[in-house]
């Protein structure tokens, strides 16, 4: 595995200079390493929002890729420092859940608990281990380091409770997983699921008061400013607007209910 | 031509993981390759925003730089994708003019509409052209691959229709393109033109109902508060006001018009 | 000292075309050189932020590295363009201030004042010196050209006012610095002052009305929503609040006195 390109995912936006301290933590160890950010704007704390923009954006990296995450309301506290490998990826970041969409438990090939200081800076403070300690192992791991060098392996780490979407009596039932910047609304329902559940019935799919029939087949169709339910790029049934925004006019929640009833 | 460095312009935002996507799928296909962002903050979905920030970025860049841009409201429709070709840069984007600025028309030495699905990713989503054609071909086309082989050549595409500023009786009328985060208010309106319609004559400068007499020499110049107008980086008549923002003060928008008058 | 890294920090904002150009013009100067952002979220015009954060980034780059910093209200008018070389690392900007609390006077080796127009782009605008002067000149130092090729020697140059904390009868007084993105308050006052001053005493930290008693060893202590102190990654002490914003609560602005109050 060629292990020379480190991605970024955050919460500490993109005006401070916490994001920079972390680039030159990495540099200065490994200076020929390429950084990509993956985001910087997750809401201060969300691990959930973290998580979800993770799963989405991880599997499109060239493998070897390693995904430095950290969301981490409990740094300097009692929670673990973790390394995830899988097939293909790495993940580094807090033992909270964030990196546990992209890396579920059935495919981490190994899992350790980041405890080795060699790997660390010489002084970790008590409230930026991204800067003073997951930065400097993903770097380190980036110049070949083996996984079991950073401690020991782990058999157990906090796993996200994102609620799957499932199949109730007449209803497939799933949640809004995310709002996305143009204001669609992704829900947690599956493509392979949904046609699974409605198979050829006529359908309905209800969000709050909302009902809507049928399915588009990209933004550009529909009316404007009309509600319109698709398949978005992630393969989730989306609820969208064209040239506008669906969560300004359904002000929906992450966590909110998405229903699909079939019709007879 | 050398072909490394790809940039970015697109309406996504910096929140959510699809800037990553983009990324990432590049990096599998060229990890080489130098990815530099122009601007990821367009108004969603605005084509002229996207195509005025790009039209004043691309020319800086070195020569056999690709432009990858991606606002576009008609993903998945019948807009079609191009790549044009100029002397020194490739540009790749939807066929809705986002492009046509930074490459009008005339300096166009090849245009090629993509269709060849083998530079695109296996499954082509209905909703996210710019990972699934989009920055495949940008990549492909930074490992060598030569224009015709994305498809066709096309002899016409959308071109933005951008106002140019004219003379009419005794007045250069412009319209304003952009107001920046400073609050500059940028117009239409280039250097050579304002002084081969002005040549040694007194002039105003009209903007809603404000006048303004005379030209400063740069945003330091003219008093605190006061309005001014000047000639910017990018050559055209810009209304600024010293550490402070225009727009604040004259509620200009995109579109208004900005007039020159001979007083004489 | 190795020089293929460059830093950029500004207020330019990430929507318009303002950085995009920076980075063309150095990497058509030096193609293979690194480009990291430190913020571009500086306030417009605020010097004093940008040096706050440039100050809290910079010495975590690899030696050699080339911080390049444009917050500029001045620009094109009589304030000198400097290059200011420390032991580590290059700074180049504008001469107001910027660059002196990262690297302050005791510490600068050598300046210049940039001034020889071979290494500036062939025509500088009055508006965009960041473009047309301070970019050319970093990409030349990054290719290995000596700081005295720029311009001739300084012995002077603006200085940063900010008041350092300081000790007055029985009080420690600093002031804010900085409000982060989490609304972390980021005071003036030095961990190693903070105990010289209280020694083994019991004391009071009294910011605005509110007195906060002890400190707290990371933001994943005290309670919710509750104010705490402590000592953050920069080594200065801090006002926050767990999963909170100490800033939402304080309305606390840069500037505002923060007192250390020994209590016996």
């Amino acid at each position: 595995m060629k292990k020379s390109i480190i991605t970024l995912l955050t919460d500490f936006g993109t005006k401070d200079h916490y994001v920079a301290s972390l680039k030159g933590v990495i540099l200065r160890i490994h200076p020929q390493c390429t950084l990509i950010d993956i985001s910087h704007q997750v809401n201060p704390q969300d691990i959930k929002e973290g998580a979800f923009i993770l799963a989405n954006a991880y599997s499109f990296f060239p493998k070897g890729t390693i995904h430095l995450a950290v969301v981490d309301p409990g740094v300097g506290g009692s929670r673990k420092a973790i390394l995830l490998v899988t097939r293909d990826y790495f993940f580094v970041g807090p033992d909270n859940g964030l990196l546990t969409l992209a890396a579920p438990r059935g495919r981490v090939k190994q899992a350790v608990a980041l405890a080795n200081k060699k790997f660390f800076l010489p002084r970790v403070s008590a409230t930026f281990h991204g800067r003073d300690l997951f930065a400097p192992v993903a770097a380190h791991l980036s110049l070949g380091v083996k996984p079991k060098a950073f401690g020991s392996e782990l058999d157990s780490w906090v796993e996200l409770d994102f609620r799957n979407s499932r199949t109730r009596k007449q209803e497939l039932v799933g949640e809004i997983l995310h709002v996305d910047l143009f204001g669609n609304i992704i829900s947690s329902i599956r493509e392979q699921q949904f046609f699974h559940f409605t198979k050829d019935h006529p359908f309905v799919i209800k969000i709050g008061k909302r009902a809507i029939h049928g399915l588009e087949k990209g933004y550009w169709a529909g009316k404007k400013e009309e509600v319109m339910a698709l398949f978005g790029s992630g393969g989730f049934l989306e609820i969208s607007v064209k040239e506008g925004s669906a969560q300004k006019i359904l002000k929906a929640k992450r966590g909110n209910l998405i229903k699909v009833q079939r019709s007879s």
